[in-house]
């Protein structure tokens, strides 16, 4: 993508609406707009980020067996109140009436629509288990929505559904997102430490949170210091074997972690204190076991092999693409910028041209340009006139991985200069060492 | 994809709320569920088809140098005042009123939107031409919804806008997307002709429909008949180039074609009787100038070479995703279901093993599924234990383009059997020539 014809709308001051380092960056960083409270756009930037997230978030689920469907943001009341949670919900409920004065909603999660299209055809046990996921926006008409899209009223999230004949299969199921859950956060560059939790307005009794550690996180949390080095599920864990799935969930839940609100001092104190690890915690998924709350007011049954009809176990698991962004920013960024993990950032890679213009450096980059999207990359070719000093704040503020600086001495002797975003290394090298360096493994 | 673990509701007795055939087919081949007049789930079949199309359209909308970004689902009310749309648009706007009493709207279009975002951030014509574009949820209330996701209340759309300082820039913008449209339909196998058109509520002086040919169409079009042959423009178009999609625009304008409302019988019958079409189709893409209409009255201007402020020339270029994937279906089906385009079949392949538990059944299946996997194709491998003609009836009828029929007879041999949804050639190879045939170009 050249520069010249993108929309990256950089802002120099530092916007005093936004309390929290990602709020100030995204903004800055031309990734987001609010429009009213708590409802932005994601802006090109932004939107590249996003997406990254999304797929990532989607690879895992595929991998553990989940299948994707997508539901509608509006649903009919009459369905929330098979389920008794349409009075429940509260004013954090948009409701909307349509122009036949149907009672209608903006969705703030699917436990009712996707059990409604289960029941609808799933008739035995034969076709269980299944988990079915979608990623959609939401709407949570929060009384005070803040810190950008960390805490927003419009929001995406991944809302995956589990239906299982047993209590056995359904803690299979559950485990089976604990699993894919944790590769999902290493994957996106992130620490996350499950955390049992309450189980809020989903109900149920089996919740764990997914809680990363990060310098500015929103709240306290407290864990064994071991979890920080554990290791994750790897990519050809058999997502069938009860056994494995048990093993890694046994190991995650073995050591004490804990958010404020489920804190207790006394257990936390008695471990040694080098292993003690008090922390700020985001919150970046939630998971939940809540057996047959709605399958059965709602007549989610199949007939198991007994020949009698049983209503499903189920669970929902729940992450949120759109906070992740920020929380990936919490927890990755320096005084001058974002610094994205290699996974999730908007470009691989970005081209300074330090003198636009002329014929050399214009030619050096149009060379690097070519041959690294050739090689599969994405890549920013900063081909504006604006002043090097200029170009290498947005860079550095952007927090591409690589840049590539292309300037007149160099190219006079035949180099160009690589710097590393996340450690300020600078390496002065041919442009052929550069590309080498770039696409090395592509 | 095993069938087997997979989430694909078929149903066998034919809908009877369905009035036209794609809407039929889509809901027996499990693709999508409705949830209220006019609101849908997108079955994990459907999800497939219709992220294919997104990937499409979003691949010719980058070629054209357009930007994607994301804006939200709600508007404030707000905005549309200051376009005087508010109250212009009538009930087909979803009102509605968040916790603190204030007037939003579930966004039917965004030229407000996308103007407020221009107008905050580009205030020189050196930003300009810009095409920003997004792909996202939409609604209207129509009163009344009908033939499935063909017109829904709760839809996609790919609404692109773009911003130029002159009338002679925003027609060359206007002729990039018309470029990039005859591109984006013609990779999803249908013939769509430009045909110039009513405005209606979005404005403007010049504006075209894009209409598919398709013989259950919605409506009657009458054009030469010269435009079924007429080239495509090439992947390696030059968008940057004013002659070039001058020539484009000017060729596929140049003959007789409208709509039933835009119709001149005495013109159309001037032509001689050979060159006349008369043919039913349905509108899948529309694209309007509308001048200054938004970024006068809403102050989106941008200082010109001359130093002066201009309000900026925009123009809108929608194309509806969900209305498009039964657009194809309609143009492509049989009396046994649908014909899935290549670029657009949920999976390449399926490969139906007629006797699953047959130890050599599944052995030459489970070694097709996964050579066609490695290859990078997309499989859906029935396992289930239902038996043969069902699982003939569920291929035809959700079109994947081949079939991999594996017998033990054929086994025996060690063959298997090929089958071409769409002519319904058979051919019996072995399951290592069936493989290089299915990879041939991977």
């Amino acid at each position: 993508m050249r520069l010249s014809r993108y929309f990256l709308p950089i802002l120099k001051e530092n916007p005093k609406e936004a309390e929290i380092v990602s709020h100030r960056l995204m903004l800055r960083a031309g990734m987001v707009r609010q429009h009213s409270q708590g409802i932005y756009s994601w802006l090109p930037l932004g939107k590249r980020v996003l997406d990254k997230v999304n797929r990532i978030i989607r690879e895992e689920q595929d991998r553990s067996g989940a299948v994707e469907l997508l539901m509608p943001t509006m649903q009919s009341a009459d369905l929330w109140m098979e389920s008794g949670r349409y009075e429940a919900y509260g004013k954090e409920m948009l409701r909307i009436t349509d122009r036949q004065d149907r009672a209608m909603l903006f969705g703030p999660t699917n436990e009712e629509m996707i059990t409604e299209i289960f029941r609808s055809y799933i008739k035995s046990y034969k076709h269980l288990p299944l988990n079915l996921y979608h990623i959609q926006w939401k709407f949570r008409d929060e009384i005070r929505p803040r810190f950008g899209t960390m805490r927003s009223r419009e929001f995406m999230m991944k809302d995956a559904y589990s239906f299982d004949l047993t209590l056995e299969g359904a803690e299979h199921s559950y485990r089976k997102m604990f699993a894919a859950y944790l590769r999902t956060f290493d994957r996106l560059g992130l620490r996350a430490i499950p955390m049992r939790a309450d189980t809020g307005p989903i109900g149920g009794n089996l919740s764990h949170e997914f809680i990363i550690l990060a310098e500015t996180g929103e709240s306290e949390v407290f864990c064994h210091r071991d979890f920080v080095n554990f290791d994750i599920p790897p990519a050809d864990l058999d997502f069938d074997s009860v056994d494995a799935l048990k093993g890694i969930f046994d190991k995650w839940t073995s050591l004490y972690a804990a958010t404020d609100e489920m804190h207790d001092a006394a257990a936390f104190d008695a471990l040694p204190e080098g292993e003690r690890l008090s922390a700020r915690g985001i919150e970046v998924g939630h998971i939940f076991y809540f057996g047959t709350k709605y399958s059965e007011p709602m007549g989610a049954k199949v007939q198991g092999p007994d020949g009698k009809e049983h209503p499903v176990h189920m669970g929902s698991y729940g992450i949120g693409p759109t906070r992740l962004v920020p929380a990936i920013i919490e927890a990755s960024h320096d005084e001058n910028g974002i610094i994205w993990p290699d996974s999730v950032a908007p470009f691989d890679a970005v081209i300074i041209n330090m003198k636009a213009g002329d014929a050399a450096c214009d030619g050096v980059c149009e060379k690097l340009y070519e041959a690294l999207q050739n090689a599969g990359l994405d890549v920013l070719y900063d081909d504006t006139d604006e002043r090097a000093g200029g170009k290498f704040a947005t860079a550095d503020l952007i927090g591409v991985p690589s840049q590539v600086v292309v300037g007149p001495r160099g190219v006079a002797n035949g180099e160009v200069e690589l710097k590393d975003r996340k450690t300020g290394a600078r390496e002065a090298m041919t442009v052929e060492a550069a590309i080498a360096k770039l696409t090395n493994g592509r």
